[in-house]
């Protein structure tokens, strides 16, 4: 017998339409007449809310504080910094008009040209890059360590809801020191910090290292990322750090009067996540029945689903599920209060039981007349989808226990098949069969390279695979598999997001 | 003896540039390269994010919920409520391009022009209308209540900051309801809820009413407003709720299927406030020596300044205060802990005390070896600059007390102000002298109004004095000074930002 599932096509059939499945059934966001932008529905934007409460805390725990700068960015600030530029030039939203006007057809048009075309920003360094250059005077003014959550516009050709979007929201760090230690010392720092949050908040474990010059971030002198792997064995990039050396310093006139009287370049950094984690989240969980949620990132712990067969037993089911909202909300869970909600809609029972199946909630509760004969309920944990009966008090007792478990559970799921699908290889024919086989898809594969572009753009076309980080300093591991050469690093390969 | 004070000129020399002297020396803000756009500064950015943190709760308390739309609107879609496109076409930015290219005399220039212009959004009614179009289709999906956290940009010709910017940050709340009825009355709870929050926390006595045809948002039936009365006796719109009718169900095509099993449009409101507010809460209560803030809304509520006259005591002197900071940090304000840090700067005590005079902080403590020795400390309330020395117990007792008293003491002096500055005027020519007299700028001047547009216009022509709001419903007060009509109307006329 197949059991049915609320998801079609399955993660076995079609992987990335049933991304898109889960995102409408979940009711999480919705593509928007913009090209390439999407609305973020209440339920999505309740766990990116989560998301950010969460990084906020954890950056102001570093030191850093929050502040806003402009949407737009003059054509000729934008350009200071060649590599920059360069690397975004393809992708600007270009604001050329300040007006709407009538024209002699009678049609709405574009009027009052602007001197200076404005970008919407892509990314903010070279706008932040004016005001440091302002506030930074003394190495008494450093480190200066600022934060920015916004919107920024990347015009992507080929756009998937969250992963990659044009509109996207999301924090951007931006940080000056005194000394390259220094900076790169807040670049690892921040790194460690998206680990910790992927892993201990979003369930989601990761690999962490170095990109390789041409993954840089343009105008960085190193870009060091977070890395999960999804359902499909591809790498999904969730957060990057990079240390930008004195590139945007020299290009913005960030200077400052060292301890030695001399003037000189700040070191800066810069470190962003998106609203790309939430693609992450929802791939990297969910099932064939619909979205799975770490309890820590869900708008909503657990639902409490009243069970009336009979109208004159109405009152008394509602009544014991408020009183039994009311002992749960006392409970907490990661140091927050547990947040529970009623579903008092009028809609057949199993239709309501499998919206929120398909949303993801932790925790679905049922109470009916039978229940509450027995003092117990009956609940349904979304990580495995098992149905269990509990006496009343040993529920509300255990639920935060239960909620560890399934933040535990999703996450050991997650490292588990991370695991199985990581593979040390080091030879040519063997790494050409793990990322060819299609019904193996690969994984990540940990092998020698040489370090050359070469190496990795013949990789890349052939197989569509490239190198996802450097996650240890360099050494001597050996022979490069694929030139011969003897080579310096091993490093992560997978296809990816 | 005059006393000298920090800020240059006075408020009774020059408010205008006082206020622009004001957020330089609180370090808010800070104009931008980018035309007409600010940067948000950490000091006031923070005290931005205790507005939206409360706000949030009440806008969430109230059942409303959170959710994200473009940032761009296509030009049809804007253009598709008359009135709406006609009252936002002359400040449009407007997106033309999606590239960047180098031209053949090495310029970059805008490059792959759009098929269709996109508006940077001015307000979001249309581009939420396509959402809400296709998440309404009966009766049983309303009430529909949202709100947005975003950037809006309309084009000013004349900026100031926080005031009026070309870009600035707001929220906009969104709903849709099944009756005309219902939607009034979801856009009176959100004016109160303005009301309440620019009283009970920004300590800003508001008036309210309902604003004259000509002052209305282009697309609405009706506006309603709460307004300020600033130091300098002009008003200031702080906050304003939309009972938009079904003008923008029409145009977005917003229809529902109604108990009676008919198609009707959805009866939709909006409402918002801004990064305004910030203007609004700087204005009303700061002095000749700096910001003054309501202790509910700043982000520190005390700052410890250690006193050291002599090296060899700094250790003690630190510890005490480190012990002094834990303990007020266990206190509540406002169902919040106190937030308090030590500045521990080295820098000259007068420069430093000045500094944070200047940013407003509530409470200034010095600790030193005179008070550690006596086991008191010295410190300076910021709403009236009285220096009060006190046993370290009291005042950890107190400081709760001490709190409430200042964010009680500047909202009843700030009403006083209006208050003596209010007046009911019933004769034309006592009314065009309140207005005339240059010594006293007038303030708020309570009148009976025909309701004629001609009137308003004759009035803002003579004296640049617009009718802020009507506070009640209509009723039958007599004869306008103004035409000799009969009128239904008493309205508040002001000078305003």
């Amino acid at each position: 017998m197949t059991k049915k599932h609320a998801i079609s096509p399955l993660r076995s059939e079609n992987y990335p339409e049933w991304y898109q499945q889960i995102i409408i059934a979940a009711d999480l966001a919705e593509p928007s007449v913009v090209r390439g932008c999407m609305v973020i529905k209440p339920w999505g934007y309740a766990i990116w809310e989560n998301m950010t409460a969460i990084l906020d805390e954890m950056f102001k725990a570093t030191g850093h504080k929050n502040a806003y700068f402009p949407l737009f960015i003059p054509l000729r600030l934008l350009a200071k910094e060649a590599e920059h530029v360069k690397g975004f030039a393809k992708e600007c939203a270009v604001v050329t008009h300040s007006r709407l006007e009538t024209n002699e057809s009678g049609e709405l048009v574009p009027a009052s040209p602007l001197e200076e075309p404005l970008i919407v920003r892509p990314t903010s360094e070279t706008i932040i890059g004016e005001s440091f250059a302002k506030w930074i005077k003394s190495y008494r003014d450093l480190p200066l360590l600022i934060n920015q959550w916004a919107n920024v516009v990347r015009w992507e050709m080929r756009t998937r809801m969250f992963l990659r979007t044009t509109e996207f929201l999301w924090q951007e760090g931006h940080t000056a020191h005194e000394t390259p230690e220094e900076a790169i010392e807040e670049t690892k720092r921040m790194l460690e910090c998206y680990r910790k949050f992927a892993e201990d908040f979003a369930a989601m474990p990761v690999i962490h290292g170095r990109k390789s010059d041409s993954e840089r971030f343009p105008g960085a002198v190193d870009t060091y990322c977070i890395e999960a792997m999804m359902q499909d064995k591809k790498a999904l990039q969730a957060g990057t750090s990079h240390f930008l050396g004195q590139n945007f310093s020299r290009a913005s006139d960030i200077k400052f009067m060292a301890r030695s009287g001399s003037e000189e370049f700040a070191w800066t950094t810069s470190w962003g996540v998106s609203t790309r984690l939430m693609g992450g989240l929802i791939m990297i969980h969910s099932d064939d029945d619909g979205l799975v949620l770490p309890p820590k990132l869900a708008p909503l712990q657990a639902v409490i689903l009243p069970v009336i067969h009979d109208e004159t037993s109405r009152v008394k089911i509602l009544e014991n599920c408020n009183k039994l909202s009311d002992e749960l909300g006392k409970k907490s869970f990661g140091n927050k209060p547990v947040k529970i909600e009623i579903d008092g809609r009028d809609m057949r029972g199993g239709d309501k039981l499998w919206s929120w199946i398909k949303k993801g909630i932790p925790i679905i509760i049922e109470l009916g007349e039978k229940e509450i004969a027995s003092e117990s309920l009956t609940y349904t944990r979304r990580d495995n989808m098992i149905k269990i009966s509990e006496k009343l008090p040993n529920f509300i007792q255990n639920l935060p226990a239960i909620l560890k478990s399934i933040q535990d559970n999703i996450f050991s799921k997650a490292l588990e098949f991370r695991e199985k699908n990581t593979k040390e290889i080091n030879s040519k024919n063997e790494f050409y069969e793990f990322f060819n086989d299609e019904n193996k898809a690969g994984g990540f594969a940990i092998s020698i390279w040489d370090g050359s572009k070469e190496t990795e753009e013949r990789i890349k076309r052939d197989l569509g695979v490239t190198i996802r980080c450097i996650p240890g300093d360099s050494f001597n591991p050996g022979r490069c598999p694929f030139s011969g050469n003897p080579s310096k690093y091993q490093v992560v390969w997978a296809k990816s997001y």
